[in-house]
């Protein structure tokens, strides 16, 4: 069995961002093959009963979650820079994400994110989408698609899927067997359990 | 300047448990000194409005945390038992703790955490902490002291101490400079600033 991995992602989740960034090298280096999912935190957080990002309900926290994305992002080499308004909304970039082919979906995403958290854009806003999409090499017209019903239905059965998977939280790594990973500094851990997985 | 890191924990804390297992190897590896610093987060998560454990205000969390540090413990072949209360109250470990001398304090403190995540016992039973002080080799009189006023105190001003430090989880640790580190995935990371630090 090919070792397999699913990244569930979520456009307004700073943390995703460094995922994003890294995971086709890292998995590439163990072997492992990901699968790109998008989905929503907002419809699942709702669910508990929570209404905001836990890091400005708890401004301590969100205070060293810059600082610790700050190191983080230093140790990669990427630039980071909090968006002005967080959580931005990552619905429209979401919706495109997941109209898009599965193999377009990484470049798009990391994009996208780099728009996001490396500077600073509002990626609730089209021109910012497109822009990605242009960055990626992609059409700009898959910003219209993001009003076909069925990717608006295919966003929340994938959001369903996750909150069925236990997912709460993000980036979140499945593996097939379902054994869930949830933040960056679990990514080696969770590939190396779909790696685990493929050799019984 | 020597490198010195202060690690921040309180007994409630299921994450504190594997960084106090695994600190002192870590930290004399790399040749940083540590010093063993308990507090209370429950005055903490007060201050936020914050009742309960995010654990168990968050139950699909909760149970992800319990399946996480199964495989974390695996991974240092510690056993790994949730107390059938969670969190457990750590108020008398905590006064015991901060009322022994600091070179006392590792010994103790590890065998209340193997008692609590390793074998799911009651920290807040005075036999329990008495039973953490005998295996440690120390006077199970010690556990008298935590009525003492100015054991209290001290306590007291430790947890205002890592408040103000913005300290709002556990375990954290915290460099010379105050550089905060949160999590035990993170303890790698603190080392390696401390020496850093040490360096410059």
């Amino acid at each position: 069995m090919a070792a397999r991995l699913d990244f569930w992602f979520e456009f307004a989740s700073s943390y995703s961002y460094p995922a994003a960034m890294r995971i086709e090298a890292v998995a590439a280096a163990k072997g492992v093959a990901v699968t790109w999912r998008p989905f929503l935190l907002g419809p699942i957080f709702a669910g508990l009963g929570v209404t905001d990002s836990p890091f400005n309900l708890n401004p301590t926290k969100g205070r060293y979650m810059v600082r610790d994305l700050e190191r983080t992002c230093a140790a990669l080499a990427l630039p980071f820079k909090l968006p002005s308004g967080f959580p931005r909304n990552g619905l429209l970039g979401a919706r495109v994400a997941i109209a898009l082919d599965p193999e377009a979906r990484p470049d798009f995403a990391k994009a996208l994110y780099r728009l996001e958290f490396g500077e600073g854009a509002d990626i609730a806003d089209e021109t910012v989408v497109a822009e990605a999409l242009r960055r990626a090499g992609l059409d700009v017209e898959h910003v219209a698609r993001a009003a076909d019903p069925e990717v608006k239905q295919a966003l929340r059965e994938a959001t369903e899927e996750a909150k069925a998977l236990g997912v709460f939280g993000a980036p979140s790594f499945l593996t097939q067997r379902n054994e869930l990973f949830w933040g960056n500094d679990r990514l080696e851990d969770a590939l190396d359990w779909a790696l685990k997985e493929a050799a019984e």
